[in-house]
């Protein structure tokens, strides 16, 4: 089905909020006869839409399937700029290798890449991320803030706090943020973020934020190295999420903290980020490309690094690194 | 003519060193009839290579065309990394485009793109740079250094000292380095390099380093925008040069000069770049995002950022600026 017809028709169904809609009415808003409209309420309900069709009274939605297309996420988005333009695929090697293809055509600022499955997903240090079909939000956002590449760093943080506020808006659950980039429940990894910088020496070009999130997996779904250390929303909390909701929200925290940031600097996100740390006050093992550091997290720098009091007093700065709670 | 024929060809003309190869010769390099060799003979002369040939004796170069194919480049480069793998086009919008894409494909460090004619030539701080056909060498180097990104910028640097040895060796034209990206010859401007930064916020993903050089164009062919603030190594000595020589003694330069810093530092890149530079020393104008500073150049910081004392002999550190000289 072509998307813009079918954007179209979704959202002219939508308009009236569980209402009946007429099909003479949906007619005239898409310029085709009722004969057209009733074949493309037939190909919607192939795509898995649950569209109930009334003599006299028109045709309402009952439910849409579970996709992430842009359809979906778009319908009542309250963003400016973040989600303004998704480029969605059924399946695609990597959402960030595309991201940085858009970012050198010009993409703009709040372009996001989403899709249903990643093949060769991506994580940090060049790690794979496991990302199946259907059941996890694989996504990429395009930031261009003017600010210097030092700066990049800060918006792993800016991220892993709209995320984990999306989390607990959407499913009640508590999420938590282990330092740098992974948002845990109940000590399992949910989510990952992959922030990468294209930068010209003194300047921002783009940052790329990937989001990598378990949604539906059931714990059969998991291959055996990842079951003890991953978890999905559905596992923890026992019901499925729609996907296309926890985007919406990922979006405007997004937007909203990342606007935050422009206007009043890094302070009131470091609040916020502490407010959703586990590692802070922790005692904590930190692996860094050369050494292995333990001692207690005091807290985050203005930089995002972290403050690592050793058993001799001796505060470390870890610019890097994986971190296990003890 | 098919890419890897032509390059065995030109290889096995180019062994000789001047003297004739014999058709019996090629046709074994090859593996091929003398017949087929002749024929291959006649499209390299098509290609603009000029090819003597004498009964009994059999074929030798006397000349190639001026183009900056891979084969050119590589006819006789002696990198280990640098040049070893490299696409060229004879028109393309941006090779800094090309390489970011290349990056996301995971080319290995070294790879090169390199292309005859530039339609979207892109300079620092997104402007445009004028890249007209066979006449300058419009070229980008991807680099994977092991770093965190903050390195980045002393990139600019390495590479300018590069480049300046190149165009000395080639031409003995003198070439000066303005900081902190451009080469300029009696003043005026014959090469820009662009350093872009790749990474993920802890480390370097990859480094594009795009080198812009004016070689043989004529006063006549510069727009008259640029007639008084650019020229070229044509202009300036008299005579035109070799364009995949001057590449091959970059990647050379560039190649000695990174393992240099890679295992000594910035220190002695400093000292090289500040025996190329003419802004050190002088008064100086420097105009960044927000204001606009005269004073002298002192020299530069480990970091690669400009010292300037102002009139009341405060320092100031400019980390991006537009500089004209007094």
């Amino acid at each position: 089905m072509e998307s813009t017809i079918k954007s179209t028709l979704v959202q002219s169904l939508g308009e009236s909020n569980g209402e009946f809609v007429s099909g003479q009415r949906i007619a005239e808003i898409m310029g085709c006869s009722r004969t057209a409209v009733w074949k493309h309420i037939e190909e919607l309900r192939q795509e898995g839409y649950v569209v109930e069709a009334v003599r006299k009274k028109g045709y309402r939605i009952m439910s849409s399937p579970d996709t992430v297309s842009a359809i979906e996420i778009q319908n009542g988005l309250k963003t400016k700029k973040l989600g303004q333009h998704i480029i969605h695929y059924d399946t695609i090697d990597s959402t960030q290798k595309i991201a940085h293809q858009l970012v050198q055509e010009g993409a703009p600022e709040g372009t996001m890449v989403i899709s249903e499955e990643q093949t060769i997903g991506r994580g940090r240090l060049t790690r794979n991320w496991y990302s199946p079909k259907y059941t996890g939000i694989w996504m990429s956002i395009i930031l261009r803030p003017n600010l210097p590449p030092v700066k990049a760093p800060q918006f792993t943080l800016i991220t892993a706090v709209a995320v984990a506020k999306a989390i607990t808006e959407v499913t009640g659950l508590e999420a938590e943020i282990k330092w740098p980039n992974d948002i845990l429940i109940q000590g399992r990894k949910v989510t990952g973020i992959l922030t990468e910088l294209v930068a010209e020496s003194d300047r921002i070009n783009a940052i790329i934020i990937g989001i990598g999130m378990n949604v539906n997996q059931t714990v059969e779904d998991f291959p055996e190295e990842l079951k003890t250390v991953a978890t999905s929303l559905l596992i923890e909390g026992n019901e499925p999420s729609k996907r296309s909701e926890l985007v919406k929200e990922i979006l405007i925290g997004l937007e909203k903290y990342y606007a935050l940031y422009m206007t009043e600097g890094f302070y009131p996100i470091k609040l916020l980020w502490e407010s959703y740390s586990i590692s802070i006050g922790k005692q904590v093992i930190a692996r860094t490309f050369n050494e292995t550091i333990e001692g207690t997290a005091l807290g985050i720098t203005d930089d995002g690094v972290l403050r690592l009091q050793d058993k001799n007093n001796k505060i470390h700065k870890i610019y890097s690194a994986d971190i296990e709670m003890k």
